[in-house]
């Protein structure tokens, strides 16, 4: 069973999530990274590259070139990583899908809804696949939920609380990081809504298994001269009945990663919470709160899959990712063997990735129209 | 320092908030309770008085012939705790007021807004105090909440997340408690909203020191037959400049009174839970976390003038309650002696009350108007 | 049904637990205080009698003298209130008891074991009852751990951990609290074994219903100066097979009262604190964990008996130390009306005392034996 | 920078640790798994190693083989995990230490002391680095602690509380993990005491920069039948004038793995549980508690070098493994280049190795002696 070869797009020295990347694609030993575009220029892209162990040879100054030159090669790579800001998601991914290399971008999509559509056209054209990295989908608790509601266990849902609150960017920031994504050139029109009220969306669809029909959104820039929100306020009516609550800020003083969700059927309801992924808290209604855990007795087939170690020792966030960038290797050598693996199911893709850009995109229009309700495409 | 003589409307046998606004009374020694209206018979509230061991002379089948009656007495009632279903309140309260007896009366003000408006005439026209029993602004680190907002511990405030969550009328419920509660004859327009939500409302605005201005609100009924709703999301415009937002529910399986606070502004953030009221987190942009606990080295002022023991030995519910009731025995007797009390700027009265019915009314025209924001007169 | 005619020993001005005693004694409504040798002076018992409204007449300045007179009087005090420190608990205690009147004494029994036989002789021969206000074993989800482990739900219990830590004590403190407490001839031979290291003795034998047979103790005193304990490990061999571990300190910097119970026998296993006292952990091997609360789905029998307000709403210190007052109400009125109460079972007394000075005895005598393992007698 | 060439010994299918050794030394990319004697016969070893990629020609039946042949290569491995039950643990090492071949072994060091002894002169005799996995030492938020203590955050240490608690063998269990761990022969004269005692005791001493100079132990064997420890409490007495408690046990039914560890000094106090590892809670005297968190405003240089990504996305127990792995790869590069590294101070080898052989020894002696003081040599 043979790595797969792995390509990378931005990443190079800096960045956050293209070392996140880097770790998920070893952390279960099925990728080998060998090629990049790590940085815009060739020269930088050595240099980060050269700290990877990359050959100097499949360090390339631009993701054209990285894409001609791999697909060209005998042993090129089988799939890529596109970790840049958001408004070169597009182009790098359509650059690689044609020529059916397999990605796994980062999220969200795109920044413009144009690029999305782009790349819509890109993905459908390509055999190979797209997976698009919303890796608290792949937590195990995160799955055990999913399952949890997919079976019945909270009845009918009836409300869905979701949030994700950071303060990093409570005041003007200078850092890397801080730059593009409050740059609506690079980040998109959506600044903490793309960049994390994108997650809370996806994965309140993803446990509730319903998507958001219409929301009504209000949206601020507190920090003077921001271009773009920093902290949003959301309602949701899903189109499975559920209604819902979505909060994101990245001005909420003292809240790091605060990405928690709830949902509150008839019979049950569930709590989770990202900065302590190994617990779900399960109630069903006129009994005692029930604390599952990673590992535990009350995890299930779901979670267990996606589990490494027993319970009590934690799993956290670089293995959440993982889980996406092992699953990925598992349906690309599926694809590959011209099966069908059932991980497919699981893993977020341009549907999701879409869904995604529009979300983004009602809530603006939302908040431009004072908070009128606006309905998503399906 | 003799004891208030003390009335009570309603809390007859099997009633809930009757019993606490009682045990508020004892708690701290300042009252004597010695009158009731405790039914809405004459038999009934003997039998209920003589549990109390109440005079049956002082035990009255109305509280008109209770007001009466007291008011006439050499040694009457020099108060009244007014615990009646909420349509009520207001006659009762009105028929006190107008005899000079001070009134302690639960929340909300009343069912209607009509009715809001006529007591609101009888506060007006009589020298006797009217304190509404918005009981969890008396916890003692809500009042240290509240003070460290008010000298600018957080900066100017830019987000305020307020929740009441609970799960008991997830399922249609027989319970006497439920059946006013869901009767918009007995509740009023609102049924979840005026029950819980106008104390999320209240408690945000006295610790954020603002008003909400405007709000919009999708408020929904679960349960099958359900004339009034039991969950609601509401967007918050402050008249300070916050934004925010309020969630009730009275079908969230798995909450049992998960009345949550969460305040953030440029330098500062501050988190705190009903459940768990002896503890304050609080964050200094860029520092640790430090959690503030009643009683502990970082309770100030505010929140030890209302608390009796050493940190770690928690206080609760009935304890915060009887802080309202300490604090408007102070107040009554300063009016008696013709001083004015500090605790008066801190005690709920008509103003909050009729906050809280235009915040009910908001939230009801809003959700109608399919969540238009709706302004808050002044 | 009258209120029980209640007076107190000690408890003046800067006290901490008379307060707590008088407030345990209003929650409820049981009792009426009516008498008080609050000081060790005439006048200090006056000033102190005249802010809590007291009959001059009746403030005494010494409990002799208040036994004498109030034992003659007519509608003198049926029960007393021992909130002195140790040394005097013993005396004051018999001179109530040898009248006749129902004692409430706070813990431990007395400073010294002479002290404590001289009691245990006065209480034999008396037919008043004396009570032992070890209040955490009237916490409702420590009478519902009790009513688990009594029934079997954890099955043979193996291993019992409870600790009690505060910091109050972790420099040397000029309070009147400290003086007395780490004096030898007003404390007794313990400091903090005595203080605190018998409740959390107390605690473990309630809820187990195992008696310490043995114990191997290593004491320390920490603060430079300090003429007791200050710190102390126990290992514990309990009466019924368990074995377990006991540490108190009042030098745990950053612990307030850190009061925590952990059992485990062959099937279950339970989990509480003190400062989280509405919530139970249980565990049934190889299920999830329950979070059982106080008024919740979970909470039992015993539970609710001393269960004043529905779940989420937190009951504390107060409401805990108010059980005892009220059981100890029933139980005095059953005396006087000839029957037995089921609660006399329930309410510590002269045994648990006297077990408790074995228990400092025992550490304290282990503790210059090199830890050397000691027999407690039955 | 080339990756370390690795092997390992043990570790073959249905192994716990071998995978998790795996994991921790692909994590950080700093190691090539190359050869590995997994399972005790040649084919068991081969099915093994192909799951792993491994290269059928480096898959042995036998340490020795591998260690022989390995050497002998001409790019053989430059470092092996030992990752087998504890008995072969010293004569593996051994076979590999004595061919300059780097060893990374699991604890504890051997099953027993004439084992140990042998390993250490091995060690002793040999170029070749000698690191034992007491993972628990590798948390970001263990080192800050350290680094506190070692500061003088908290003032001379008073107490030190340490636990490690487990329910997984509550009952006799058939597994394969079970088997060996509950074999004389193969854990050691201590069963419990070994596997995670040891790891409690390590900590303890790693974080507090005091040895245990003398203990007192009660070890029990709770399950019928069972052969060794599976519970222990343990009085603890270190060289720097700290008291302590160490309690250990596999049989506290709702336990994970409860290792959790509390300082207490003059001036200040620490806490932290393995199971929330991020986290860690940081008290002054007199002063509010702090929450400091990995990646978070409170951590400094000792944590932030073993931390990869930003506060609030937990990493969890095989980021800590990793740091291990990663630092012993700075360290053998060190030693390759004649370069002494700085992380060397920080890794866990012989030495720790030898003190918890004599900590067992001890716990056992003194559990043997109805709980005497056992000085343990330095």
């Amino acid at each position: 069973m043979a790595r797969i070869r792995l390509g990378m797009v931005g990443g190079g020295r800096g960045a956050f999530i293209g070392e996140v990347h880097r770790i998920a694609a070893r952390l279960d030993g099925q990728y080998a990274l060998l090629a990049g575009a790590l940085s815009s220029t060739l020269d930088g892209s050595r240099e980060s590259g050269a700290a990877l162990g990359l050959d100097p040879a499949r360090c390339y100054g631009s993701f054209e070139a990285m894409a001609e030159d791999e697909a060209a090669r005998e042993n090129g790579i089988e799939a890529v990583a596109i970790v840049t800001p958001n408004h070169l998601h597009g182009a790098a991914a359509a650059a690689f899908l044609r020529r059916g290399i397999h990605v796994l971008c980062d999220k969200p999509l795109t920044a413009t809804m144009a690029q999305a559509e782009a790349l819509a056209q890109a993905v459908r054209q390509s055999d190979a696949l797209f997976i698009l990295t919303h890796n608290y989908t792949a937590y195990p608790m995160i799955r055990q939920a999913r399952e949890m509601v997919a079976r019945g266990d909270l009845g009918a849902l009836r409300v869905v609380q979701v949030e994700y609150a950071q303060d990093w960017l409570a005041e003007e920031s200078a850092s890397k990081q801080a730059a593009w994504r409050t740059d609506p050139e690079r980040s998109g029109l959506g600044g903490a809504v793309g960049d994390i009220g994108t997650h809370a969306h996806n994965l309140a669809c993803f446990v509730s298994g319903q998507k958001v029909a219409a929301l009504a959104a209000d949206l601020q820039s507190f920090v003077p001269g921001r271009r773009v929100d920093d902290n949003g306020h959301v309602m949701l009516r899903f189109d499975g009945g559920a209604r819902g609550m979505l909060w994101f800020s990245q001005v909420a003083v003292g809240c790091e990663n605060g990405l928690q969700l709830r949902l509150y059927g008839e019979t049950g309801g569930l709590e989770w919470r990202q900065e302590d992924p190994n617990r779900l808290w399960f109630t069903r209604f006129g009994q005692p709160k029930q604390l599952l855990t990673r590992g535990g007795a009350g995890a299930g087939e779901a979670a267990n899959a996606v589990s490494r170690i027993p319970g009590g020792h934690p799993e956290g966030y670089l293995e959440g990712f993982a889980n996406l960038y092992t699953e990925a290797a598992e349906v690309i050598r599926a694809a590959q063997e011209g099966r069908r693996s059932e991980a497919l199911g699981l893993l977020p893709g341009l549907e999701e990735g879409l869904a995604g850009m529009r979300f983004i995109a009602a809530c603006v229009e939302s908040s431009f129209a004072d908070s009128a309700w606006c309905q998503l495409e399906p």
